[in-house]
């Protein structure tokens, strides 16, 4: 069984958001984000537990689970990737709910399950996974260009492993723009059953 | 790249174990599990969050980090081999403070980081990933075997890849002994820097 060593990478903080109002599902620019165990303080996806929706249709909808989703991480270069796909000017992180986009990783949102985010301010974000874009957050970017028919769905195809990661506060502090960051990647391997 | 499509695997509990004493690292053997988000009430394990130790040399110890680590499951399969490799007679799940016995996967410690394990009678508890085996463990084992030398050193490197996993409660409610449960094994690849 082939095994990759765990690898350090260094990256940086160019945008923070959070949502202002705890219904608007859009993000706003902040010059700092300040986390608890339970995420962003009063961010719509904050809390130390969440009601599963469609993403888990193995649960009925609202169902109470442990919040492995608190903050979502986006890359500038996926996103321009998903933008040139979509033939689109620009995907801006807070259309789609971003909470922080994170500079200097190749392909950012492939990023194993794991991986441990390590900022200089003490921070530490440890990643669930990959986001799968969904027709939510399609809308959402759709209706910045209400001239295009179709952007919804085209955003789930074009953003598909290019839509950044999900994660949660591992450890609590303040994280502020321009922060430096060491990305720690597992061990890596494939099971096989 | 190569991408592995998700896997779904039947298995079943042959065994539920929890500290009875907070200050004791073994775990006795119980008929049923009772888990909340923070954890298995009352064990030494549980918890929203816990105190950093060796694991995380990163850390000033005792640094508290959010609880990825609630309970510890173990494949008697696994158990089996580490036994074999250290040429003892038996690893009881219990010396190493194992919480469930899960029989029925194939390389069960190998099992990668976000796959779910979803209990007939309704608990989901999502893996962090393999445990490293520590020289801790070791020593309860050695214990076990005083006529032994070095056995605290012999478990460390007979255990790789084969001590099991940690994770925790996304979902909680009560596992009974016997419990058949599925794994949802997450879509797979290598990242490459």
């Amino acid at each position: 069984m082939q095994r990759i060593a765990p690898i350090k990478l260094a990256a940086r903080v160019t945008g923070l958001f959070q949502t202002v109002h705890p219904d608007s599902f859009e993000t706003t620019a902040v010059p700092a984000l300040t986390l608890g165990f339970g995420g962003i303080g009063g961010d719509r996806h904050g809390g130390f537990t969440r009601r599963t929706g469609g993403r888990e249709p193995w649960y009925p909808r609202g169902t109470e689970i442990r919040n492995e989703r608190q903050v979502s991480l986006l890359s500038p270069a996926d996103l321009a990737r998903i933008a040139s796909g979509m033939d689109v000017a620009e995907i801006r992180p807070e259309w789609i709910g971003g909470n922080l986009l994170i500079e200097g990783i190749a392909d950012f949102t492939l990023l194993p399950a794991r991986s441990c985010l390590f900022f200089a301010g003490g921070v530490t974000i440890r990643i669930d996974g990959l986001n799968v874009p969904c027709r939510f957050s399609g809308r959402a970017v759709a209706s910045h260009y209400p001239d295009r028919e179709g952007l919804d769905l085209a955003f789930v195809k074009a953003a598909k492993d290019l839509r950044g990661l999900v994660g949660w506060v591992e450890k609590p502090g303040v994280i502020a723009e321009g922060e430096a960051l060491e990305v720690r990647v597992p061990e890596q391997w494939i099971y096989r059953a």
